[in-house]
């Protein structure tokens, strides 16, 4: 959570005041992205083995920036560039990296660094990083950390990934009620070495050490010091410590808070959790649904293409399966091919839409779940409203594509066919659209993982046995 | 920005505590969703005319509450509800609301009303509101304003929508440089009620009212009285006013800011952007991604039924087009079609796997992009990858498949032939699915929007040219 544009080498102390803020402005483009041309002059430096230039260069960096900057890289060169960063350094970097990325680095760095690099960090990204260790290696790392770190990585590892009681922080500023303000503000500037980086609400707790209240620092700064904090403090959402990261960002979200207390079952606080970690959280969350509904198993953003191919492959062969179950309705139909060829031409094109408008109801319904806006008490309403939309485009589409079916074929009895089955398949894919992901999440199963399977079944089995189906009725 | 459970009605406050404090658990559900049997107490209340109930269970609700209960109530019940929320408490509820629900509430109340509970909001607030009035209300409500509050609003309004200038507040906290900590600090407790409600950072400047660093409020609560602001700040990252939201957004993330100070091109100082706006940045950026993949046009939750078919039917149309263009490739091959009627049974599938490959790798790019992990600096090595997953898929789907229909028709030819088509189609799906989206970006486009037409077509015509041409040069 710290801010500052770390000094990641010492070296980089001794380079010329204005050299560095030019490198600086260099290093990024307008987009704040890294500049490719700094990426080249990085690599020239490794190629030459120019020490002193790779620590100039990575001087001028944030260490987000660093961290992007190996993303960029290749293996070899990653492990060039990382012989040349202060220990210091290397903690901030690691929390920032991509698991795939910081699993690779991590086997190269020592134990002992390790344990010093990770003194550094917050708990919960200590806890993020150790978690990425290998089995032997995580003991040697915690065995070389000062027992009180140990301890809060351990009980941070001890919550189930992806809960609250993984995302938050152990450390907390907590004040009884009884303090005033002038208290307080004493007890922070004797405790300063104590207090966390950086913190945004004091909460106010009662002996039992539960949160009854919060007091905002911007509040205590402008307050009279014989304030009592009883008296200025604000409820506060307290969030389980079980609770799942996409319910605490849905919880920040909606109620826009910038820090909230984790309690234990009974009620104690045991942590916080601040907004900065969950704008990471819900960018997560987002990738997630975007590569689910795309039908991509795993977010691995720097995986290798073995790794690719594990995450797409397996989706791919269960599309397999529904596009041979839906071949095998156009199989059933052969012989009415085999009379009016013309009928193999137009199907793909009653399926290819469906398809498109059950995605489009898809999409809608997984991002309405997601957001709440969809559940129990407008299901129906959302249902019947998809219902609805399917049939309007259904009719306009066969009214368009009927026209121009007549004008090539002319064919009226084909166009009415044609007609037909885009209605009939747009209604569907509508309604699968929207069923898919409420019945998935239903069972508790998530919605944006497997819609899209059965969507793409349903409309091109609907489109090819609809239109098929009758031909055989109104044309053959 | 405010996170009180506001009392939103003054009748609420005569309750007695503990029904109201029953009513406030009953409200939300356990995954603090809007509990359905308190939806319907609303509806009931309404039907019976019950004023008081109304209150009270109104009372009961946060305003990010009201919010959503407005949008699980039909419009005749939105109105009654209306009718029993104390004007304070309408400004909160009116900056949570959906754009749709928005404009239409907006409606049914007076300008003076308004003009009064606009005042109650940050600049930001007020001026996304105002923006939804239709012109001639606007003016009205404006007219009906303080001079100063008019003043921030015209502003605010008059940077482009979607950028920081729209983003952010124009109340900041900032100090000279030459002043301490202690100096600070009584002008905050002198100054109190002219602060923002809540802040995070007190920006340094300079004389020309440019920031030269910030000070975080948590330091300043834990330093002694005497130390120079100028000592204990840290650099700031300015953020020019006319940025898109979706950089600011990024610029958050990337360096886990909490607030971050906005400048006019001169660099002056004229507001602050905070972290809790970006986390609704993100949120609204990541469901236009998924929408725009899916083919749908506007974000729109609570849109009609007829514009929930205006923003999906041109999609539609569109890929009406490209479907009867790779439709018309099929046309070609009738002659082949009529001598081996299986060809029909087929090729969907290839065509399908296709457009399933194309998509992953389409929303792995997309990703990429808005992640800015893909850049030029590995655009090469990021499209040689997806080619060469591409390969592997199709080659691992081609023995599959081909075993298969081996088995089922026992003609190897055919096997053969299936078999290279859906490496071929997969290859190319993989490729167009990489390179739509960043032709797309390079041309200043959205790479979300329309790279699905682009593949979709891409892997139906290349399916069934590649299945359809092998056949008539292998089998026929």
């Amino acid at each position: 959570m710290s801010r500052e544009t770390a000094d990641l080498t010492e070296a980089s102390r001794e380079a010329p005041e204005d050299e560095e803020e030019d490198l600086e402005d260099f290093a990024l483009g307008e987009d704040y992205a890294l500049n490719p041309e700094f990426v080249t002059m990085v690599i020239d430096a490794a190629d030459r083995g120019d020490a002193e230039r790779l620590r100039e260069l990575l001087g001028a960096l944030h260490p987000a920036d660093v961290a992007d900057l190996m993303g960029f890289l290749t293996a070899d060169y990653r492990e060039a560039v990382l012989a040349h960063l202060a220990p210091e350094a290397l903690a901030e970097i690691l929390s920032e990296l991509d698991t795939e990325i910081r699993e690779e680095v991590l086997e190269t760095v020592a134990p002992a660094t390790l344990a010093k690099a990770l003194e550094e960090l917050d708990s919960d990204d200590a806890a993020d990083v150790v978690d990425d260790l290998e089995e032997d290696k995580k003991a040697q790392v915690l065995a070389a950390m000062p027992e009180t770190d140990r301890a809060a990585i351990e009980t941070s590892l001890a919550y189930e990934d992806e809960t609250a009681g993984r995302l938050m922080q152990r450390e907390v500023v907590a004040a009884p009620q009884f303090w005033t303000v002038g208290q307080a503000i004493d007890h922070f500037r004797r405790e300063a070495d104590d207090l966390p980086e950086l913190f945004f609400d004091v909460y106010v707790v009662d002996p039992s050490y539960k949160p009854v209240g919060a007091a905002p620092v911007s509040h205590l700064l402008r307050l009279p010091r014989s304030t009592p904090l009883a008296q200025i403090m604000e409820p506060v959402t307290e969030i389980p410590v079980g609770m799942d990261q996409e319910e605490v960002a849905y919880i920040f979200d909606k109620y826009h808070l910038i820090s909230a207390p984790v309690v234990e079952p009974g009620g104690r606080l045991v942590g916080q959790i601040t907004v900065d970690d969950i704008v990471g959280v819900i960018h997560e969350e987002s990738e997630e649904d975007i590569l689910a509904l795309a039908g991509v198993s795993d977010a691995g953003r720097n995986a290798s293409v073995g790794d690719m191919v594990r995450s797409r492959l397996p989706w791919l062969m269960i599309n397999t399966l529904t596009a041979a179950a839906a071949a095998s309705v156009i199989g059933a139909f052969e012989g009415e091919i085999a009379k009016l060829v013309t009928l193999a031409v137009l199907m793909p094109i009653v399926a290819s839409l469906g398809g498109n408008a059950g995605t489009q109801s898809l999409a809608v319904a997984v991002r309405a779940l997601a957001s709440k806006e969809l559940s129990e008490v407008n299901t129906y309403r959302t249902v019947y409203r998809e219902m609805a939309v399917g049939l309007a485009n259904g009719v306009a589409l066969a009214v368009v594509t009927g026209s121009v079916i007549w004008l090539i074929f002319r064919d009226g009895l084909l166009s009415l066919t044609f007609g037909l089955a885009l209605i009939i398949n747009l209604f569907v894919a509508s309604l699968v659209g929207v069923l898919a992901p409420l019945v998935l999440e239903r069972f508790g199963r998530d919605p944006a993982v497997s819609s899209s399977v059965f969507v793409t079944f349903a409309t091109d089995f609907t489109g090819f046995f609809a239109f098929l189906g009758l031909a055989a009725l109104i044309l053959l």
